[in-house]
């Protein structure tokens, strides 16, 4: 993950890999079955980990303001995810586009988000703060400014999670 | 962009570009200030292209029900932007992120998409509204089921829009 995120993954090649892990070639060529497998298996060792600092970010979550910092924590970067993590998560989601047989990665990733925030609310509320999520995060990315204020983010989260108590 | 729909940024060379446009590549280098100079003006093209179809979407909106529909059309796809539009767009993210000099282009485009949803709801409810056709249309993009139906995206986009009338 460390050479795509120096790289991209169209500059990840075994002889980069090898240099970073400080292994010989060969041993790459003989625990993988190709790049493509070695990617794999990289990318959802990534996801898991974004997976639990996901999850670990609502841990003692009980009420509606709690919740609301958390997912504001979570999109404004205090949580354990940072810019660097962000882009192999985009290096990833191109991958995805590109081959369908990583879509099982960010399948079952955003499935795991998902089930994070159906604990405190329903699975329609869930899918809409989770794109918030990925929406509002990839927007400050993408932003020679600001972007939406501490303040801004948690009124649109409010708005989104409506009633949920 | 043809050409970065289908090798992505790192794949996109002047030898291609020039085979895919079908002039001399001596032209390329004559017209453009290198390979950067060339895909920084086609993704300003690209976005350019995707914020009028995204204004589009919009036209002859009156009511909040109208609203709702456009903006839950764009995100289903029967707006005027395919897949292979989208992979482009991430292409471009994720350029962005390496490289500050594109970040003015992903800026002028969110400023641009911001803008026409203001003549609907107020900035703070236009970011929001912004961010859930970011992360509904990548989570669908991403997803190998059916991402969240019709029904879902419009009671998302209407919580959202809140008492916007």
């Amino acid at each position: 993950m460390e050479v795509v995120a120096d790289h991209g993954v169209a500059g990840t090649t075994h002889r980069r890999i090898a240099a970073a892990a400080d292994v010989p070639l060969g041993s790459l060529t003989y625990h993988f079955d190709g790049l493509g497998d070695l990617l794999a298996q990289a990318f959802r060792r990534h996801a898991e980990r974004m997976s639990r600092a996901y999850a670990a970010a609502f841990d003692g979550v009980e009420t509606r303001d709690q919740l609301i910092d958390a997912v504001t924590d979570l999109i404004h970067g205090d949580a354990d995810a940072d810019p660097r993590d962000w882009a192999v998560a985009y290096e990833l989601y191109l991958a995805a586009l590109r081959d369908p047989a990583l879509r099982s990665v960010t399948e079952s990733w955003m499935r795991t988000s998902r089930s994070v925030l159906e604990r405190f609310m329903d699975p329609t509320t869930a899918r809409g703060i989770d794109a918030l999520i990925e929406g509002l995060v990839m927007h400050r990315t993408l932003s020679t400014t600001a972007g939406a204020s501490r303040a801004a983010t948690r009124e649109i989260i409010a708005r989104q999670l409506g009633a949920t108590p």
